[in-house]
C-alpha cells in the first residue's frame, strides 16, 4: 500500500506570527476590504484557500451571507473563501488552514462562539505557529490581551473576556477622537479607556479606521497613512506614528 | 427599660413603585442634575437624606468624590446625600434608607459591584417596595432586565448580565441617532440594538438626553421634550411622544 502525503504538509510552515490586524474592513465610500487588498495579496500570497470566521455576524446576518460577502471580496485577488460554519471538525479547519480571516461584528457574540467551540486557544496556537490571519474589527480586537476595550454592546454573556492575546496589549479598533462640537454628554472613547485604565494595566492602542497593525514575528508595525493613540495607565496618551515598530509596548 | 422607636420606621411605606429613570445626569451646557431637580424636589419630597451609590465612578473618579458632587447637587434642593460605601452594613442601609439615587459611570463595574456586595436583589426588592429611586445613565441602565443594552466598556467582568428587572424591558440610556453625515463605520446605535434583536427578545426603549421614565406603581410615562425610540424585534422602531405611558411594552 502506498501513501500519499498531501503536498501542503510538507511545505514547512514558518514558525513566525504573520498578523494583520485592521482597525476597519471597509472605509467610508469604499467596497468592502477594498483598501487592503493589495496589502492581502502579498500576506496570503501562499494560499489558495483562507478560512472565514463569520462568528461575529455584523447586524446579525447570517454565516453563509457573510460568507458570500467575503468571498467576493477575496475573489478579487484570486483567492476562495470557505466559512469555518461549514465543517464538521472545526478545530482541524483551522489547524489545516493555509490562511485565516475572522471578520468584524460583534466582539461578545465572536468571543462567545469561539469559547462554545473549544478554539480560542487552537485559533492562537495556529497563528502563533505561523498561519498567515487577518482580523478587522471584532476580528481585530480578539489579538489583544483582552476584549475589555471593544466598543460593542453586550448582546450575549461570553464564559470569559480573555482572547487570542497575540500581541501584548489591547486594541480599540474603529478609535475615534472626541468631537469638540458635540453636544452628547455620553462618555468619550477617551474616557472609557481612561475608566479601564482604572482596573486594568493592559496598554490600549486606539486604532483609527484606516490604520492596521503589520506583525511578523517579533515586530509589530503600524500601518496606514493615520497616527495611532496609546493609551497607558498612569501615563498621557501620545500619538504613535505610522511605520513604528510598536513592540515596545507592554 | 425603654424603647424609642425611630419614628421613620413607623411611617407606613406606599407598596407602590416610585422611580425616575433618566438618560442622562446632566445636560449639554448645564450643571449636574440641574434640569431634574424641579422633578426630584418632588420625587423625594419625604427624604431627608439620599442613599448615593457611587459604584460607578464615572471616569474612575473615587466614591468620595464622587458622592461629594452628588451631595452639591441635592444641597440645591435642601437634601442630604450619604454614599453606601460609608455604611457596613449595605443591606441595611439600601433597606432602611428614605430615597436611593445610583448615578452613572461605567455599568459592567455598576453591575459587578452590586453582585460583589449582594445587594442586587436587595436594590431590586426596596424599590419595588416603594422606597423612591433615581437612576441616571447606568443607574438607569439596571432599572432595565439586563445590562445588554449598555453603550460601556466592559472594563470589568461581572458574573452576570441580569439586572433590577423594575421595568419589562431594556433601556438604551443616551441613545444616538445615526449622524448621516458621518463617515466613521463603527455601528450606529440603531445597527447595535438590531444585533441585540438577533439574540435576545427584550424590547429596548432608547431614551435621548433630556427624556426620562417616571414609574408610578404600574405606569411607566416618558417625560422630557423628546420622543424615544422604541425597538422590537421582528418589527421596525417607532417614536413614541412625550408623557405617554410605556407601560404597555413588554
Amino acid at each position: 500500500m502506498q501513501y500519499f502525503i498531501p503536498l501542503r504538509k510538507i511545505i514547512p510552515r514558518k514558525q513566525m506570527k504573520n498578523i494583520i490586524i485592521a482597525s476597519t474592513s471597509t472605509l467610508h465610500g469604499g467596497d468592502y476590504l477594498d483598501y487592503l487588498l493589495p496589502e492581502l495579496k502579498v500576506h496570503f500570497k501562499d494560499c489558495k484557500t483562507i478560512l472565514f470566521i463569520p462568528f461575529a455576524r455584523p447586524g446579525g446576518i447570517s454565516y453563509e451571507e457573510y460568507t458570500s460577502k467575503v468571498a467576493l471580496a477575496f475573489g478579487k485577488i484570486d483567492k476562495n473563501v470557505k466559512g469555518i460554519h461549514e465543517f464538521e471538525d472545526v478545530t482541524k479547519a483551522i489547524t489545516n488552514a493555509e490562511g485565516i480571516f475572522t471578520g468584524g461584528g460583534n466582539t461578545f457574540l465572536l468571543v462567545s462562539q469561539l469559547y462554545k467551540n473549544n478554539i480560542m486557544k487552537v485559533l492562537a496556537d495556529a497563528v502563533k505557529g505561523g498561519i498567515p490571519y487577518l482580523g478587522t474589527s471584532a476580528g481585530s480586537n480578539i489579538c489583544g490581551l483582552t476584549m475589555q476595550t471593544t466598543n460593542d454592546m453586550p448582546i450575549i454573556y461570553p464564559p470569559s473576556f480573555q482572547t487570542l492575546g497575540l500581541i501584548p496589549f489591547n486594541l480599540n479598533p474603529h478609535y475615534l477622537d472626541p468631537d469638540l462640537e458635540s453636544k452628547h454628554m455620553g462618555e468619550t472613547r477617551e474616557t472609557r479607556i481612561n475608566e479601564f485604565h482604572s482596573f486594568n494595566n493592559a496598554p490600549v492602542l486606539g486604532l483609527r479606521e484606516g490604520s492596521w497593525l503589520d506583525v511578523k514575528g517579533d515586530a509589530i508595525v503600524l500601518k496606514g497613512d493615520l497616527t495611532a493613540r496609546l493609551f497607558r495607565k498612569n501615563l498621557l496618551p501620545i500619538e504613535i506614528d505610522s511605520e513604528t515598530n510598536v513592540n515596545y509596548i507592554k
